[in-house]
């Protein structure tokens, strides 16, 4: 079902800062990770994304190499280095959420939609001043996640949680009485070929509904930033141990 | 469940021009249209749109201002004047589907997916000489249609059957032994601001598979012309008799 | 797309008896139909359906044949006929949704699961006393009606608002300036060889969300009556028109 | 995402006993497993499945505790013990997905759709000689197997490759460079309160569509047996190591 690393992603982004309670942000980092220097930080970001594996050969089956995400990052550190942490993602595809799995990643399946930019005609706004990106997610069947983002002005700067690296823990199921694989560890995506756009950043709006479960809803906005709209690539080659 | 026009799209399309035997094409004209002097021409049209009502109130929900299409085109006249004849389309939205039924287009609910050009990173094309973009439709549950459009050069000169009023049938469904509305009318949608992109033009390939109906497979190439990738918008206000 | 009637239908109901404010259904019945001897009464109905036309066709085509669908029915009469009208309706496939425009009923595009009841295993209730049976009806991502029956006995008696015909209203857009098909009118479905299995009641809950949009939130349940889970077919032949 | 085992199953399964190539069968049996008895008997299984954790809070969400599912069986042994090993297996929900890696299940995401059987109306076929019931697997817009048995007679003997333990291998993807976890080992899936209804057998019909990936077409029928309809309820409570 799946390719072997390294994969390549494109992709366009709606993403929201925002604030959570720094206590309910504590309760998911695991042991080796700290809060770090801005406890709290953490964005919700809407992807659309083109993928395929070094061969390219995805490419030519749109229904294929396409897939929406949204996820939650919350600002952490690693032995004093900024890092994000990921709680939740879901993604509208099979082949990413397993790929998820496999990179420590804890991704669902649920129903992603995003604002595109248009360039000609009347049905959406262009990317300049002025310009309303949204993107909502639906798990199953009630609606989660709502974002949106006026856009004001460009910059070449990127959002400071879209700019370090992710750190995920390895899990191995348990499903034998003689234990699964090893016990959790943490480790680091390693990526390279980053590429951004021009960053489009405004005004936001975040909407995080509280019936999906009682976790969840502790990541709600205390407090909403700036949203950003942009591309970004990026090549995706496996993972590093940050301890063992 | 509609609103009332006009209502506003903007899209990003990927079409094949290619022909068809011109006896088959014939079939699918209703009395009023005549091949006229390119009988056989037809297109093959894949889009991917955001759509709004005059107030644009749809922006906002993305899942619900968001839709794929596909459909054919034929090249006929309507006493002498060039228009565009769609015997078969399929939308992906319930919505935009209805909407085809009310203005006289015979849309079918299908899986529409597409190629989008991408500005950063490896995984998709940019719209330059050598991308490549691809189409694909797939109705419950089997694959219909692949397109692929390898583009060289851009021009300003639009596609000719993109750019050509479309000619549709109202029909009025009998339901009661006394009969439905009144008998089939022909009728040609009233567009305006119509807005078109500079047209990526290329070599292109198309797969009609022959296994979804009968009439459908007689549309095969018999030869397959140049593809294009371009964005496009206009406004649809409703419709103008050609006949009564 | 739509093969002509008759149309065989087979399948499985969990429907909730309910009351809504008299006069919020009144809103709902067009000119010519009566709120009647039990104004107010109303019901949720949610089922799971196999259909073919007259040939059986479909039936080797599992995904073809089935849909889920969740429907409102409000009491009223006719010239002192007891009938029921439907002012909302989802489907989960395009050919039911079509259909239901061709006989006047407006039916929409929604998620619909229903429980099923089991014969073996766990995993499911019995078609016992106590066995409890939901449905769920989302719209655009968002939950909608959640309905819930826990059945206590077996009668031979339907339930009276799944007994009587549906009126309807036929409609024809307007789509030129000329105007469209005649003016509203009235029809009853003209339905043969119905069959009940066993009608299991008990008691029930029922759900309708208020966010979908104004005038569904009318009909918003004062109380909640009993709940059935039955078997049911019908063979369904065409409109007969009720006024002119 | 997942509850702990054990998890409660009961569906309704449309099965088709089958011939492959002895050696084609064999190349799918990891080191461990022997074709045994009977080389290249197979079956191709579609199922309907409601489940639920051990509080069966799952169940009254009737969206989240049902799902399609089709999967292919090859017969072998281990130890001289008759077991059934699933080389391909696709179900319509991410959580069966998931819950198949936990256990060493290869589960693909698909679309499955299978015949209902009716006890009133005309739109389907009752459980009795002559019926006939249909499945029907997509994957990524391409229909990959259909099948078909028309039952004839009831018994109370279980089909052979639905009564042998599932034998599938835990695998631990490698993600960092320093290894993932453990090799591949072989495990039994370790059920209980199995039940089955009277099973319907009879003649059957299978394609399997060549266009999906080569491995999987090795796996097309050479010789088609016996189709059985039945329904089958079992608990399903963890793994039990083959071998180390």
């Amino acid at each position: 079902m799946l390719t072997p690393p390294p994969w390549h992603f494109s992709g366009e982004v709606v993403m929201v800062d925002y604030r959570v309670d720094p206590e309910a942000a504590r309760r998911f980092l695991p042991p080796g990770l700290e809060p770090g220097a801005d406890p709290g930080a953490a964005a919700a970001v809407f992807a659309t994304w083109q993928w395929c594996s070094q061969d390219r050969a995805e490419l030519t089956d749109p229904g294929h190499c396409q897939f929406g995400e949204f996820l939650i990052l919350l600002s952490c550190e690693f032995e004093g280095r900024p890092m994000a942490r990921c709680p939740y993602a879901w993604v509208d595809q099979a082949v990413p959420m397993m790929r998820g799995w496999v990179q420590g990643m804890p991704k669902q399946l649920g129903v992603v939609h995003q604002s595109r930019p248009v360039t000609v005609g009347r049905a959406g706004s262009r990317l300049a001043p002025g310009g309303r990106f949204d993107g909502a997610l639906s798990v199953r069947g009630r609606r989660v996640v709502e974002a949106s983002v006026t856009v004001e002005r460009s910059t070449d700067r990127p959002p400071a949680l879209h700019d370090v690296p992710l750190a995920h823990t390895l899990v191995f199921p348990e499903w034998t009485s003689s234990g699964g694989g090893p016990r959790p560890r943490l480790v680091a995506s390693q990526v390279s070929d980053v590429e951004f756009s021009r960053i489009w950043t405004g005004s936001a709006d975040l909407k995080i509904f509280q019936d999906l479960e009682e976790d969840f809803g502790t990541l709600a906005p205390l407090e909403i930033g700036e949203g950003h709209v942009f591309s970004y690539g990026e090549t995706l080659h496996g993972g590093r141990l940050l301890s063992d």
